[in-house]
C-alpha cells in the first residue's frame, strides 16, 4: 500500500470531487482522524466528502490503481476504531449522503443514503406512524451507515433485533469500483448467497454502503417503563432470564451496576434517590398497543424481580420521567469516558450466564489491578465493560490490562459467548479475535476479503487480526 | 470431478461409515437420487449415511482429494432440486443426525441435529412453553438442515421472520474436511463477518451443517383464524398491504387462487362452502397471549377487508376447524403435483405490488399458452406460481415454458423483488440468476464458493449458473 499521495494522484481526486470537498489542512484532518474510540487519532492525509456513489466509484478506481488505503468515515461515533485512518491515504467522509430518499408506506420500507443519523430517521418514519427499532445510544448523533458496518443494536434489540434484522438490501461500492445491489427489497430472499448479511458487520472492509433498503414496523402507542433497583447486581443479571420464562418479551432490558449510575447522576441532570445499599439496576421497558397488556406484563415482571432482594420499583409516570431515565441509561459511557481514561469492551454472552460473566469480569479485574464499571443491554446477555485508568500507573494501563482483557474474551467465549455484541472488532478487537476463531476460519474471512477487496485497499488494519 | 469412484476409494468410504451405511443397490440410489422437484431423478453413484462430523470429514478428505462430487441429502422435500446428485458421485444423506441436543430453557435456546423434522422440533420446545415460529409447509416431513441450507419460511414468518432470523450458530464442515463453528451462542454478535448468515440460504454449497443452534421464543396460547372470500383476486392481494396499514401484524396472512383451493378440496377431506363466483381467498391468523387483543386486532382486519368485495368471513371456531383449513392450505402443492406434471416458481415482490405481479403472470402465461394455479404467503410479497402442464404439447412445455418463466421473473425483478423467497435457486433455477444478479456480484458469489470449496466438489452445479 502507498500511503502517500502524489500530486498527481491528488489532482485526479480533487477532479472527482472538486475543490470544496478535498480537504488536506491539519485541523480537517485531525477532526476526521479520530471516533469516540478511547483517545485514538489516526489523521488520512487528504479528507474527501464525495456527493455520489459515482464520485465514490471514481476514486476507488483510483485508489485501487495506485494501492492508496481508503477509510471509509461516518459519524464518527464508533467504539472499536472503525473508522481511524491507521494508514492515512484517503478518509471518505460519507456526510453528504444525508437524504432519506423514499419512506414507502405501502410497504412499510425506507430507503436511505448512509448519513442520515439514526435518531431522525427513527422521527421521519414515526412521523408516517411506522416504526424503525434500532436505537443505538448514540443515536442523536451516529449515521445509520455506521450501524449497518458495525451492526450496531441498542436498548430495543433485545424484542425487536438489531440493524442487521432491518437491512433488506444495500448498493455497495465495491472496492475496485463497481456499484452493486446485493438483493431485492423483499422481506424473504433465498435466491443466492447473502450478500445483505454478510455486507452488515463487515466495518466497511468489503464495501463502501452508499443506499440502503430497510423494512419498517407498525409504531406502537404505549410503553410503560420501570426502574428496578437490586441489593446485589448478580442477583440483578439472574432476574434477567427470568422474566423471558416467565414468557414476557419487554421491548428493553438494560443492566446499570451501582457506579454506572453514580458516574451518571454527576454527570446529567437527572434526579434518582437511590439507597447506599443498593448495587445495580435494571431499567425494564414493555411496549405495545394495548395498555391493558402493558399493565399485565409489568405485573408479570414485577412477580418476577419481587423474588430477589430488590428496594421499591420506581414506574415513570411521565414522558419526562421517561426521557430523564433514558438519558441517565443512554450517558453511561460519556460519564465514564469524562471521569477517567478507560477502554471499553462490548462483551455478549448468551443472558443466563451473565451473572457468571460479571463475576469473572470483577474477579479478573482483581488479579490485574482495574476497576470496571458494567452496564448494557441484559436482555440480550449484552455487557458494556468499562475499564477505568483512574490511578493505575501508565505502565500498569499497557501491560497489565490488555491480557485482563484477554481473559475476559476468553471467559466470555467459554460461556459460549463471543468479543462484541454491537460496536464492532475494528481496530482495537482485531487482535482477540484469536479467542473468538480458530485459525481455519479466520483464513476463510481473509478470504472473503480477498474476493471483495484484492488489493487490501479498503479500511485496511481491521476486523482481521495482524497475523491470520 | 470425476464421476467415476474406483474400487479403492469405494473401500476407504467404506471403512468411514462402515458397510452397513454405504449403499450401491440402484433401489436406495434411486430412492436418494429425487427430492419433491418435479420429476428430476439423479441417482448418485454410492449412497453414505455418516452418523458423526468427524465421519464426515473424512469423507470430505477422500472426496476431496479424488475430486468427487458430494451432495448433502436432507428430508428430499426440496423444490429446487438442490439435494439432487446431478453429476452422481456421493450422496451424503443427513438422515442419522436426528437429535435434539438440548433445548435450552434458561437461554431460549436449542442445539439441534439437521436430520430432525421440523415438526417434531417444533412440537419438543411447545411441549416446554416454547415456539420455533417457522413453519414450512412441508414441517411434516422436511428437515430442519434443509430449512437452513433454503432459508425456508412458511406461513408464520410474516410476523415472526424466517429460518436464518432464528440461526445463531452452526457447526460446519468445509469441503475440506475442517470442522469450523461459524459464530457463537449470541442473540447479538458483531464480532468478525457473518460467516453463519452466510451459511443459511447456501444451499449446501459451502459447507454441511452438522449442528444448528437456534433461538427459540416463548410460546403465545392463543390465536383466532379467518378465511375471508374475495369475488376479485387482485383485491384480494390489495387487501394484503392494507392490513399492515392498519397497524396489525398478523401472524399468517396467506392468499389462494380459486384454482388452488378447488384441486386441493378434491384432494384432502375438507369441506368449505364456496360461492361459484369467489375468486381467491385470504386466510390470516393473528395470535398472542391476550384474547382481547386478539379480538381487537380480527376487527381491525375485518374492517379492512369489509371494504372490498367479500363475501361472508368463515371464523374458524375449534381446534378441529383450524386445523382443517391449515390442512387445506398446506395441501396446495401436492394437490396440483397430483393433478399434472407442473413446475413451481417462488416469486418474492414487495407486498403492495402483489396485485402487479398476480395480473402480470396471468398475461404472461396467455401469451405462452400456460395456465397457473397461485397461492403463497401474500403477508411476505411471496407467491408461489404453479405452472401446470396440462394438455399443452410436450414441445410447447420444454420451448415456451422456459420463457414465459423467464418473463416472470423479469416482471419479478422489475417490482423490486426477486427469483425465490424461500425455495431456494438450487438446480432448476440456477440459469435465472442474471435476472437477478449482475455479471459482477455473480462473480462475487462464485468468489465466496471458491474460498470455502476451491475444487468444487460440494454440491456442484446448484446456485450458481452454468455460465458465470
Amino acid at each position: 500500500m502507498n500511503t502517500q499521495i502524489s500530486p498527481e494522484v491528488m489532482g485526479q481526486l480533487e477532479a472527482i470531487v472538486g475543490p470544496s470537498f478535498l480537504f488536506l489542512d491539519q485541523a480537517t484532518r485531525r477532526e476526521y482522524g479520530h471516533d469516540e474510540t478511547e483517545d485514538y487519532v489516526f489523521p488520512p492525509a487528504v479528507l474527501l466528502k464525495p456527493g455520489t456513489p459515482e464520485e465514490i466509484a471514481s476514486i476507488m478506481r483510483v485508489a485501487n490503481q495506485h494501492e492508496i488505503p481508503v477509510t471509509p468515515i461516518g459519524g464518527r461515533t464508533g467504539l472499536s476504531g472503525g473508522a481511524l485512518c491507521i494508514f492515512e491515504g484517503i478518509g471518505l467522509s460519507m456526510e453528504r449522503f444525508n437524504k432519506i430518499i423514499h419512506i414507502d408506506e405501502q410497504n412499510l420500507q425506507v430507503m436511505v443514503e448512509p448519513a442520515v443519523i439514526t435518531q431522525v430517521l427513527r422521527e421521519a418514519v414515526a412521523e408516517k406512524g411506522l416504526f424503525y427499532p434500532p436505537d443505538p445510544s448514540s443515536q442523536g448523533s451516529c449515521f445509520i451507515g455506521g450501524n449497518v458496518a458495525e451492526n450496531a443494536g441498542g436498548a430495543r434489540a433485545v424484542k425487536y433485533g438489531v440493524t442487521k434484522d432491518y437491512v433488506l438490501n444495500l448498493e455497495v461500492v465495491l472496492p475496485n469500483g463497481q456499484i452493486i445491489w446485493t438483493g431485492a427489497n423483499t422481506l424473504k430472499n433465498s435466491t443466492g448467497y447473502n450478500l445483505t448479511q454478510l455486507m452488515v458487520g463487515s466495518e466497511g472492509t468489503l464495501g463502501i454502503v452508499t443506499k440502503i433498503v430497510m423494512k419498517l414496523l407498525p409504531a406502537n402507542q404505549y410503553n410503560i417503563l420501570m426502574l428496578v433497583p437490586f441489593f446485589d447486581a448478580a442477583q440483578a443479571c439472574e432476574a434477567v432470564a427470568q422474566i423471558f420464562k416467565a414468557g414476557v418479551v419487554p421491548s428493553a432490558l438494560e443492566f446499570m451496576e451501582r457506579d454506572a449510575i453514580d458516574w451518571t447522576l454527576r454527570f446529567v441532570e437527572v434526579s434518582v434517590a437511590i439507597k447506599d445499599a443498593v448495587q445495580a439496576h435494571l431499567l425494564i421497558e414493555v411496549d405495545g398497543n394495548y395498555p391493558d397488556v402493558l399493565f399485565a406484563e409489568a405485573e408479570k415482571i414485577t412477580q418476577v424481580v419481587e423474588q430477589f432482594d430488590i428496594d421499591d420499583i420506581l414506574f415513570a409516570d411521565t414522558d419526562d420521567q421517561k426521557n430523564a431515565l433514558w438519558r441517565l441509561r443512554r450517558a453511561v459511557a460519556e460519564a465514564v469516558k469524562s471521569n477517567s481514561i478507560y477502554k471499553e469492551e462490548d462483551t455478549v454472552v448468551p443472558r443466563y450466564e451473565l451473572p457468571r460473566l460479571l463475576t469473572g469480569i470483577k474477579s479478573i479485574g482483581q488479579k490485574y489491578g482495574f476497576k470496571s464499571v458494567c452496564y448494557g443491554h441484559a436482555g440480550d446477555g449484552n455487557l458494556h465493560v468499562n475499564i477505568v485508568k483512574g490511578d493505575m500507573t501508565d505502565d500498569a494501563w499497557t501491560t497489565e490490562v490488555p491480557k485482563g482483557i484477554r481473559e475476559i474474551f476468553e471467559l466470555t467465549v467459554s460461556l459460549k459467548g463471543t468479543l462484541s455484541g454491537e460496536h464492532g472488532i475494528g481496530y482495537v478487537q482485531k487482535n482477540y479475535m484469536d479467542i473468538a476463531f480458530d485459525p481455519i476460519t479466520l483464513q476463510l474471512m481473509k478470504g472473503i476479503k480477498q474476493v471483495f477487496d484484492p488489493k487490501g485497499i479498503l479500511n485496511p488494519g481491521k476486523v482481521l487480526p495482524d497475523r491470520v
